[in-house]
């Protein structure tokens, strides 16, 4: 049994603490109806498409994270590994709504479709009008696309509809810039350790010494199998080949690559992966156009990492992977 | 025992692994003299004093992570927790040298300063003009300020000091803009757990069960007590304390709030710290400039954070904090 060593104080009061600790720190960002977890930008920008996102606490910088400039506008806050309330979201919806509607963009988790599609329903009847996307780029958590798990991938979805919307996209040609992002981005994850919820205190599952999970979800699911901890080389191996299989990139073909760590995995590992991710690119002819390395969709102290690549469909993309974007939690230039 | 759980090939090529992926993925960064470990800006700036530092793997983004535009040029890498050899440091040096003289800014340990200073005898040989400071920010670590360790408050120094050279400040200049920087600031930090060492893989010290280790380094080395976890808001009131007994800030004056994860400590719980630390300066009507969050010196996959304030002495230190910088691993707007 690994014990809980985490800097907080109540466990009750884990999500709010944070929050308070966020707000305080970032004038960026706000919450809307009295509510800390109606989290939303300060500043509107009139007549551009809002795009709303939401889900766990836990996973940080994701979901709350990308809410900042050229990127998306409000995030509904849930407990630790638990959906926001479908009036969270529409408090966030309707605070950060600007005159050109709301396109939810969230992962492909049941408890969050539930309460976005109930929220969605909400916003219809004061005539907001919503369209809704769901990130679901595990590639192994699920033979069938349709009921794959959201993870990391969704950080392409995310910039590329915020780099639409920011350049005056209407509502349909946000979504559209959001499913061409999801259609191209695939996903596989790694665990070595799991990670434990503030208020139940021991770890969620159980791995042994020089024990891994391959294709495990963020919050704990089930992986594809558990072994040995792999050499970075051969899981870098590993996961672009179940990548290409569900994926085909072709030989002279780019793509972006988004190297994730799930929290307590250091930046030296995540650079070590890095690099032998690209020799497999390299040995395939595939050309790299821009890597991302470090926390962008985690488990709280859970060490592991995942790998994604976002195949570029055309160069509206790269231009949209490149806009500038600024939140508190993620700049790039 | 901790068993080591990470993501890597051989130990022994660890760093050199870790480097050949940030190349590969940051076209900003380059290496002189054929030694991946002689890590430079990919276009030096003619005119402006280079700034170079240096210091042992394991710390990420310390210390190449602030290699890039306004902030410093260049860096030599050593081993895990070890000092680059005198001689990479003169490789670097004469690299990024561009004719206005280089200030060497590194950290407070016996190998680093040897080798600098052999580094700067070298050069001086060659007619290149040095200066050196060492940060020695952790108040914790000896109660002479000359022999205290330099933690992540070195941050404020590489951020002041870039920004003078930037703004084409002479390296008399840039020195005193460090040396401001290091006078207004002061850290205390705390682990949960240790790390593990890649090639010698069993952790370099001990913590059991429930218990934390106030004021310990970032290679280990031991504090001023062992005892069980506090809690965040027990852990800011102590560490604000600690600070403000050495250094006086009085109520009104202005601070800037570094809260930094060793590694493993999640941005969630780095947050409920940042939330308790502005109370405590709020209660004594200190304000708050800027608050900073993230990972900014970490011991690999350690657990735990440190707090540092840096005093705003004048107007000239709140322009050079809020200065845009762009690295590799850090990007400011």
């Amino acid at each position: 049994m690994i014990d809980m060593k985490k800097i907080m104080n109540a466990p009750e009061n884990y999500v709010d603490d944070m929050l308070r600790g966020i707000y305080a720190a970032n004038p960026m960002v706000k919450y809307a109806e009295d509510d800390l977890r109606c989290y939303c930008i300060a500043e509107k920008r009139p007549g551009k498409v809002a795009i709303i996102t939401g889900g766990g606490t836990g996973h940080l910088p994701l979901f709350l994270g990308y809410v900042g400039e050229n990127m998306i506008d409000g995030c509904g806050v849930g407990g630790v590994f638990q959906s926001p309330s479908a009036e969270q979201i529409v408090n966030v919806a309707k605070e950060v709504e600007a005159g050109a509607g709301v396109l939810f963009l969230y992962g492909n988790y049941t408890g969050d479709i539930m309460n976005f599609d109930m929220a969605a329903e909400i916003l219809e009847m004061d005539d907001i009008q919503t369209a809704s996307i769901v990130g679901a780029d595990d590639v192994l958590s699920h033979a069938d696309p349709s009921v794959r798990r959201g993870v990391a991938g969704i950080f392409f979805m995310y910039k590329c509809a915020g780099a639409k919307a920011a350049d005056g996209g209407d509502l349909e040609e946000v979504l559209a810039a959001a499913q061409k992002a999801k259609d191209n981005t695939r996903t596989v994850g790694f665990a070595l350790t799991p990670c434990i919820i503030p208020e139940i205190g021991h770890p969620n599952f159980e791995l042994k010494d020089g024990e891994m999970a391959f294709g495990m979800g963020i919050h704990g699911e089930p992986g594809v199998w558990n072994g040995p901890i792999k050499t970075a080389d051969e899981l870098a191996k590993d996961s672009v080949e179940e990548i290409l299989d569900d994926m085909e990139v072709k030989a002279g073909e780019e793509v972006c690559v988004l190297i994730n760590g799930l929290g307590a995995t250091s930046q030296e590992e995540l650079y070590i992966l890095s690099g032998s991710v690209r020799k497999e690119l390299d040995d395939r002819g595939i050309k790299t156009y821009r890597t991302f390395v470090g926390e962008y969709a985690t488990s709280m102290e859970m060490a592991g990492a995942s790998i994604s690549l976002c195949r570029i469909a055309d160069e509206e993309m790269k231009k949209q992977i490149d806009k500038p974007v600024h939140t508190p939690f993620y700049t790039q230039v």
